[in-house]
């Protein structure tokens, strides 16, 4: 039988730890090709390179057959991968492990999964992988058996088409995860703050700085409950970004001729 | 009784005539400010700029009382407008006029979309339009009033919380456009296409380009159908991703012990 085959991606860089841990697992499944960007794309979410040139260039990290470094988003790393390096569609699409959570309102937010979710729009089966841990010496072993679960589950059953995971693991020892729940993404949203300064010249220039602010603290069916309760969590998520049980009400309001 | 406050904003910067075209007429509905990108941020998606800093510049070129270009992204754009800017939030954000479509899958990589998407977030009426017409001599006129209608009811009925509108004007002269049509995202996608090309010194660079692919040309409930069929196209968008229906399958396999 043939191996499936594994694309690796994330947007923290080819060179980051958490793309090499994740990069070690999904060897043990498949044939992995890692292409990841050159350089820090955090807070890209689906952003492409339309207004540019990309480049790929081949780099030696990762102990896989292939691996490349691309001076884009993730989302064109994905493109690239499906598009134009692989023959065939990959069995599998799988970005992180993100130095940092990408839980609730994140996920729009997020290069990481952007690029899971770029992969379910090429028709594949994708997952994004998250460590609540913006360290860069954070500890993914923790994630390890988990990652491996989530990886034989998406391959034996391919997700619904254009529908991926989001998985968010909680900063503990792992003695201390107490398992994984599938959860919706809470309401949840960042109020920023604009940290300015003055450049050298007198100019203002401006940092954005935010603070996470979760609207439903109580609610236990939330991504954001189970992190805080121990749980690894998972979020399908889904493309289609329409407000469907809205259509109606507008309907009537907005049909009627001019 | 105090007027509106609308907050404008696009992806194709603050001296395109679509945001132009835009501003004048929000200006009969409110007190209108222009805070908009510095050049063109086309395929920017939900990106928000973390790693290097932002800049604001005030500049005269709408019929407006403040108007300023900033150096981030659209959605950089709306969170300095709502959290710095302004006093208290607007009661509307508009982005726009989207010199080419946003339909159907668009809606995730757009820059136009994503500025409406985020205030939704901030807990705006926002409403994202988009003309189906890449030029920058595209006509907007045929727009005009439909756009109004649109404010006013985003004003009158302010949309619900997570929820904003994804507006599509067919290229078509007024008296073909048919009217409005309220509808959900089809189904779609991009087949990408890599024009690869040698640099002077030899090396490979590339080009992302694609063709667009319509799931579903049958359905009549689409925003694509809409408006090949002379309509303008109002999807209802939302910011929760989660796949709410595929949440129980996936309980039964992933949430047993490891």
């Amino acid at each position: 039988m043939k191996r499936p085959v594994i694309l690796v991606t994330n947007d923290d860089g080819v060179y980051a730890p958490g793309i090499r841990h994740l990069s070690a697992i999904a060897r043990q499944f498949g044939e992995v090709i890692v292409v990841a960007p050159d350089k820090p794309q955090s807070g890209m979410g689906h952003a492409i390179t339309i207004n540019s040139t990309l480049h790929l260039q081949r780099t030696h990290y990762h102990d896989v057959p292939r691996e490349y470094s691309c001076s884009g988003t993730p989302v064109d790393c994905v493109k690239m991968a499906v598009n134009h390096l692989l023959p065939e569609k990959p069995d599998l699409v799988l970005s992180g492990i993100n130095h940092g959570s990408n839980s609730s309102i994140n996920v729009i937010y997020s290069g990481t999964m952007s690029a899971a979710i770029e992969g379910a729009l090429e028709g594949c089966s994708s997952v994004g992988f998250s460590l609540c841990d913006y360290s860069i010496e954070a500890d993914f072993t923790p994630t390890t058996p988990f990652i491996e679960k989530i990886i034989r589950y998406a391959l034996e059953h391919p997700l619904p088409q254009g529908t991926c995971f989001n998985v968010n693991f909680p900063k503990l020892p792992a003695e201390l995860i107490r398992g994984i729940k599938v959860v919706r993404q809470s309401k949840a949203n960042w109020v920023e703050r604009f940290d300015e300064r003055q450049d050298p010249y007198g100019r203002s220039y401006y940092w954005l700085t935010g603070e996470f602010v979760n609207f439903e603290p109580k609610a236990e069916d939330t991504d954001e409950w189970a992190l805080k309760s121990g749980y690894v969590s998972v979020v399908p998520t889904q493309v289609d970004l329409t407000a469907h049980a809205f259509i109606n009400t507008c309907k009537t309001n907005l049909e009627s001729t001019l």
